[in-house]
Parts: structure tokens; C-alpha cells; sequence
């Protein structure tokens, strides 16, 4: 979903654009978060870093798509998770003030959050439900299946840590179903 | 979240009052799905059928939330899950039809529906991550610590579907914690 083009220029002055090198971390877990993500171009994971000091990648987000703690961004609260530049990646960078403000101004755009977040939270049910549902295998072909642009473009011990795969085992369904 | 009291009066022309019984279906997994539920009163489940034909429980829903697959909802689509009645329960209905004519008339609600929207989708990303982090116990206790009122009133046998574990795993770690 993109962002309504005849408010550009007013959008433009309440946005930060930024660009992050790969790896590059947007959001760092357990600091104060307090913006939310725009993604113009490039591809970054939302990840939380495990008792065993490796980071579980729980979402990616690639372009149009908006992401951040939403928990933390709603509440200026700390965040439980990192945002990182799979690759080199551009935002557009919203803080939580500069958004109310925008609000104030421009309030049509609650129409266009109100549709992404209904669509974003539309695709955690369907999500949850592959996760109950499906096995580890099932989950990958799903995968293959629906996005797989998105299967080329992540790295593969990125997309291991997002089906909860280790890479080896991820490694042994590629070679059983992609050939 | 509760509804924006002062259009009250405009609101009920465009929602459907209706009151479930204990068990009783609001949406049929497979058949289309062409309304959302706010909660007035009781408490429904979500759930979708496993291919053994048990019923998976995937999401509650009590007092003041809204309910519905938003997939479906969204493209007046076949519904991947069914949602039942766990107690008496009363709720306000609204078809797509119905909800985009009220926004027509009351744009302000947008700003209600993205709230709404981003605190649920905020909850499904926290959720994503104990799903990932947590073992059975510390969920099942994670879930007493937080949701108290919620443990007592939702059956058991529900509690340890929506947990992903047998009834008697539930009651061992029950007899274990709760003395």
C-alpha cells in the first residue's frame, strides 16, 4: 500500500529519509522506541535476540510494508526487538510526535492505517494458524509457494531463523525440493 | 477500546445487536465471512478445524474487542476460521457493506479502527515472539501472570487448546503452579 501521492510534499517535512548499510540496525532491542518504519526500498527483519545470544528473526519487511515495535512506538515504551537492513536499505522514518502531528493535519491518513493495519494484522491470524497447522516442512513449501521472490532475495540463514529451522535443515528441503 | 459514546445513537443504525448461546457458531470456517464482532457482553473463541476434525483454538476474544477473520472480512472471502460462543455472549455486528457506508459518514472512526488495529497487531507481534521463546511452562505461566480474570473464565479444555497443549498436560502444570 503506498502512501497518497497528492500529500507528498506535506508528508515529506514530517518524515526523516534515511539510508542503512547492510546489517545496519534500525531499532535496537531494549532501547526507547520511538518511530516507525516506512520501507521505500531494500528489506529488513524484525528479530529479538535469544537467551543464548542469537538473534530469532520473527518478521521481515520489504518495500511498502511499515514496521516496528508497535507495542513500544504506542507507549514511547523500550523495545523488545531489533529491526535490521537485511540489505542496503531506504526508509522513511516517522516518530511517534511527528506522526500525531501529521494526524492532526492531514486525519485521512488514519483511513490508510486503519487499512494497513488491518491487512497487517489480517496476515498474523492466517500466520498463526500456519504455525499451528503446518510442519516445518509444510511451512517452507508454503513459503516457496506464496513468496518467493522473497525466498531469493533473504538470505537462507535469515529465512532458517524465521521458520525456526536450523540452516542444515533448511539446507537438506532445499536440495529435496528446489532443483 | 471502547466505542466513541457520542454517536451512539448513529452507530446502532449500521450494527446488528444479537446475543449467541454458550457453543453457538458467530462465523463458519467455509463459509463466507462478510461481518466483524465488537464484544459487548461473554467471550468467543477463534479456532479453525485440524485435519483430525478437532478444532484448534487460535484467538479469544472478551469485553470491548473486536472479532473476525480480517482476510475474509476484507474481500468478503471464505473464512479460514470458525468463531463460537464460549459463554452467553451479546455483540454488535457489522457487515463490510454496513462498516463502509458508516465510514462514509463518520470518517472519525478511522482514527478509532487504527488504533485498534495497531494495539491487536502489537499484541500479535508480542505474541509471535513467547510462541518462539517460551517453553509450554513459561507460556502457561506467562498467561496466568498476565491474563488472571481470563484463566478463570475460559473451560480449561479451551485454555490448553489455545496453548497447544493436551488437557492433561494443563492440568499437571495447574496442580503444579496453582495451589
Amino acid at each position: 500500500m503506498s502512501l497518497p501521492a497528492n500529500k507528498t510534499s506535506l508528508l515529506e517535512s514530517f518524515f526523516d529519509q534515511r539510508s542503512y548499510a547492510k546489517k545496519e540496525l534500525l531499532l535496537t532491542e531494549g532501547q526507547r522506541c520511538f518511530e516507525k518504519f516506512f520501507i521505500v526500498k531494500g528489506c529488513v527483519q524484525l528479530s529479538y535476540l535469544r537467551q543464548d545470544g542469537t538473534e530469532q528473526t520473527l518478521d521481515f519487511a520489504l518495500e511498502n510494508w511499515w514496521i516496528s515495535d508497535f507495542m513500544a512506538f504506542a507507549h514511547g515504551g523500550i523495545s523488545q526487538f531489533s529491526i535490521r537492513a537485511v540489505e542496503r536499505t531506504e526508509v522513511l522514518a516517522i516518530s511517534a510526535a511527528h506522526q500525531h502531528a501529521l494526524l492532526e493535519q492531514v486525519p485521512e491518513l488514519h483511513a490508510y492505517f486503519h487499512l494497513m493495519f488491518q491487512r497487517a494484522y489480517a496476515a498474523s491470524q492466517m500466520r498463526l494458524r500456519y504455525l499451528y497447522e503446518f510442519s516445518k516442512e509444510e511451512l517452507y513449501l508454503h513459503f516457496l509457494r506464496h513468496f518467493p521472490a522473497f525466498t531469493q532475495r533473504v538470505p537462507q540463514y535469515l529465512l532458517a531463523s524465521f521458520l525456526g529451522f536450523t540452516p542444515v535443515y533448511l539446507s537438506e528441503l532445499r536440495k529435496k525440493f528446489v532443483s
